[in-house]
């Protein structure tokens, strides 16, 4: 059976079975690779300029140059959707290091012939969407968040053996996802999403050792109109598991609602009003078109049947 | 042209450059994969059996079932050697978590296909073989190494970030190789060896944070040998800058002196004597046969020939 999906991989558009880096790409041998990732729903993209943002900012802090330009970047996005036929999607862009001079698996990497690929697969939710809807289970891994001092997790990356590890502690106990508190015992995030504690109008979410998630700068936004106070501060685990109502947001999902930390009900165990008003919110702008750049338009092939003034 | 080296992969051996994971594995999405090398001189495996223990605690400690058994290890690491015609060489395992049920990109890690492929390429020195052999260059980097808590650092893998970063600052500063400190401002190792400090008949070497390399193992066995006292203790950068006398330790390389750290000399800026007393009998010991394991005496095609009693 073919795996729904596309890739752009070596500059051409394939199946996504068939995109395969060598076991020698730095990829691979260091991780030595950024990402982000975008989606659709309905055909449009939401916020593409501020996941491209992020993307530049991740692979020049790394020192990779992708071999293409951010103009490509948006339409090999675009391409991919339109030949994928997901309408809602999660589309990868990958920077890779790539192969040292020669094709050699060490040397200096600054002689890497950099490298980009992207893909398609078709939208998912971060937490299963069964209990996306009814209220997700996190637990509060041992596990710690490795610091933005050694992996900047500011920079999108897929240096993930904490988040993993923490993976498997919350599945051993039946929940869906784990969070990681940093070395110093603050709350940081779960693999794929920030967490949020609302507290009367305030909501809360950590700062630090965490990826500054699109769909978090969205809460912030969302909040800020529906008369809440977001603020990114300093949290515990008892501040969780002492919480009347927790959150997560994640590109895959959107705002998804917790009602159960650890061996306890959040709140009354149901998922929050203040949540449900804000999914309720992101969804129906999203599906106005905020923030959102319709695939169509990004079209090569769409591009140029419109005639020339 | 062909590169030299061999896999083995997905049960077959071929050419290293054939050998090829898909963009959606597990190992590129989440560096979700820990590894071992262990190197042959003169068709000689060293220390086979320390190198198979470290990398059984590896795969054991992240939950990974290789579909390999430990002899076909051995086995596979010598058809390796003995089909790539290297006599001197580097041998890769790397246990995956493979992709999930169905192929797919996502899901419960507890249900993936683990995977076992490796690779040989030639012997290679972990910093440039002609300052090896006159004195490396270390750089004190300011990016920090990922504590244990968060990336069990004594779990080989390529969760290496933060070491690339350190890589990029000591590459931009001349030098040939950084040495992080940890979050705690302890020296903790460089990417692919662990360093070493000469204090009279004290060997001193860090002893948190950081993978325990073989040939730091064997060096202690070595410092005993010749009248040292090795001792894993705390360091810090001012320990290794107020250093009369440094090397560093690695299964590409051996033993290899340390004539400069950041922009000053160690010691008269020569290599040190006991770094040369150590590194001979290294040498020495390993042509001899210590810890060896022939390749041939592992090799199916040669075993099979051996007549049944």
């Amino acid at each position: 059976m073919a795996m729904p999906g596309m890739a752009y991989f070596e500059g051409r558009y394939v199946p996504i079975q068939d995109a395969k880096l060598s076991i020698l790409e730095p990829a691979i041998t260091k991780s030595d690779i950024v990402f982000d990732v975008v989606s659709t729903w309905d055909r449009v993209f939401f916020r593409l300029e501020d996941h491209l943002d992020r993307f530049e900012n991740s692979y020049k802090h790394v020192k990779i140059k992708p071999p293409v330009s951010r103009d490509e970047m948006r339409t090999i996005s675009a391409e991919l959707v339109d030949r994928s036929g997901l309408d809602n999607s999660c589309v990868y862009m990958c920077a890779t290091r790539g192969l040292y001079a020669g094709g050699a698996a060490f040397g200096d990497p600054r002689n890497a012939v950099n490298g980009f690929y992207a893909y398609v697969v078709p939208y998912y939710w971060v937490i299963p969407k069964e209990h996306a809807e009814t209220g997700g289970h996190l637990w509060i891994a041992s596990v710690r968040r490795a610091p933005s001092e050694a992996i900047n997790q500011k920079v999108k990356n897929f240096n993930r053996m904490d988040l993993t590890a923490g993976q498997f502690e919350a599945l051993e106990h039946g929940a869906d996802a784990p969070i990681l508190l940093s070395t110093t015992g603050k709350l940081t995030e779960g693999p794929g999403f920030n967490v949020w504690i609302v507290r009367g109008k305030k909501l809360l979410t950590p700062g630090k050792d965490l990826l500054e998630g699109v769909t978090r700068k969205t809460v912030f936004e969302l909040a800020q109109e529906s008369g809440f106070e977001p603020v990114a501060t300093e949290l515990t685990a008892d501040d969780l598991l002492e919480a009347k109502e927790v959150f997560i947001s994640s590109t895959a999902g959107g705002v998804l609602p917790i009602t159960r930390v650890n061996d306890q009900a959040v709140g009354n165990g149901a998922p929050g009003i203040t949540t449900g008003q804000l999914q309720k919110r992101y969804w129906e702008k999203r599906k106005r078109g905020w923030h959102g750049t319709p695939v169509d338009s990004l079209l090569v092939s769409r591009r140029e049947k419109v005639p020339a003034e």
